[in-house]
């Protein structure tokens, strides 16, 4: 919650990068403001650059950063469109959704998926830094951006949907071709990351089961742990 | 040379990660070829994360990579798309351009762009690995990512002039706000740089003013090298 109260969400005129851009000759003489706030957020947003996430890079040598994951999974919509199932999400609205998805963890910080304490209060905290960040730009890009980031995050339209899907998915399949080492690492249940691409199953079943199956073979490879016994016994 | 004939042309079938895709239980039973091809081309292209630039990231810690740098240009289309002089572009297809400008590099690796040695054979180089890896692909995405990459390369259309101008405006920012330490390092002049983003004008006469006035300011500040002795010399 300290996040939450700590956050500016009033428009964020005083960025690091602004007084340096505000310096150049081309704006000596004339005042434009929505020029600098755009500039102001191009270099605002390079630090998504700089928060890591738990999924290593298939090479194995280092954690992979939201900036990377974006671009990946911003990749990957148009190529994975035609095994949707139902009716064909606006391309371009799903590739920015991809794109801004993760930049309120510019000023929220990153939460894995699978911590119960660190996600109670992500919401609050992430909808303050929304308002913050896209606040850098002129107004009616700065409505674009938090509409695009809110529809993505309550995932009723098919192209936020889509995006969550490949969010979802990207990570999977890097954890599986890097032998399951960030899930051993936190100790992951299969159960928990079942649950987690659930929701793959309502846009394609075809990437659902691409899905499961990586679930199953890493299981059968020790990468994830099987359901815990005490689950299994209060079945009975 | 050496790059051009050690590359293989044809349809690359033997991905490091294709072996372990096709091993999922998902694809025991059946063959779907054109899937397997799209994951594995998804994990292939997870290696311009580890493809070194010459810019450094706004907090100076690291040279950026093409990954990021991809993800940093696709997000400043959609914002600085009202900065044009002419016809409206395809935003879509400019951001896909965006996204997979660099991918080349892959097989091809990365030529820093002052570096007149390395540019003599980057053509010949870029196209054999440009039909190496787009070549994972099925066919028809093979042929749309192709031609992109060559629309691009061309810069014929709006789309590719303007998806070249902000693959040139993104690290003369980035070199600007690390204080020319990249441009220091090269010994690079300014004359060099502005030749580079002439392209700008054509595209946005707003865009290319911001990046000359960055030059300007730049070889004040001394990160850019003002124009050599011997060149001033030769006018008289």
């Amino acid at each position: 919650m300290t996040a939450v109260t700590e956050v500016d969400t009033g428009k964020c005129q005083t960025g690091e990068y602004r007084k340096m851009l505000e310096s150049l000759p081309v704006f000596m003489n004339v005042s434009d403001d929505a020029f600098i706030e755009i500039m102001d957020f191009i270099a605002e947003i390079d630090k998504l650059k700089t928060i890591s996430r738990q999924t290593l890079i298939l090479d194995g040598t280092r954690y992979e950063n939201d900036a990377e994951h974006s671009w990946h999974i911003s990749v990957m919509a148009p190529l994975l469109i035609r095994y949707l199932d139902g009716e064909a999400p606006d391309l371009l609205k799903t590739i920015k959704m991809a794109l801004i998805h993760d930049m309120v963890e510019i000023f929220a910080g990153d939460t894995y998926c699978y911590d119960k304490a660190a996600s109670a209060d992500k919401k609050e905290r992430e909808e303050a830094a929304a308002k913050r960040l896209f606040g850098i730009l002129p107004d009616a890009q700065a409505e674009e951006f938090l509409n695009l980031w809110h529809e993505f995050e309550e995932m009723k339209t098919i192209e936020s949907a889509y995006a969550a899907a490949l969010d979802k998915l990207q990570p999977l399949i890097h954890n599986y071709l890097t032998d399951g080492k960030s899930w051993k690492l936190h100790g992951v249940y299969a159960g928990e990351v079942r649950v987690r691409i659930s929701q793959l199953r309502s846009v394609s079943l075809k990437l659902w089961e691409f899905a499961d199956s990586i679930i199953s073979m890493s299981v059968s490879k020790g990468y994830l742990k099987a359901e815990p016994i005490d689950k299994k016994m209060h079945k009975n």
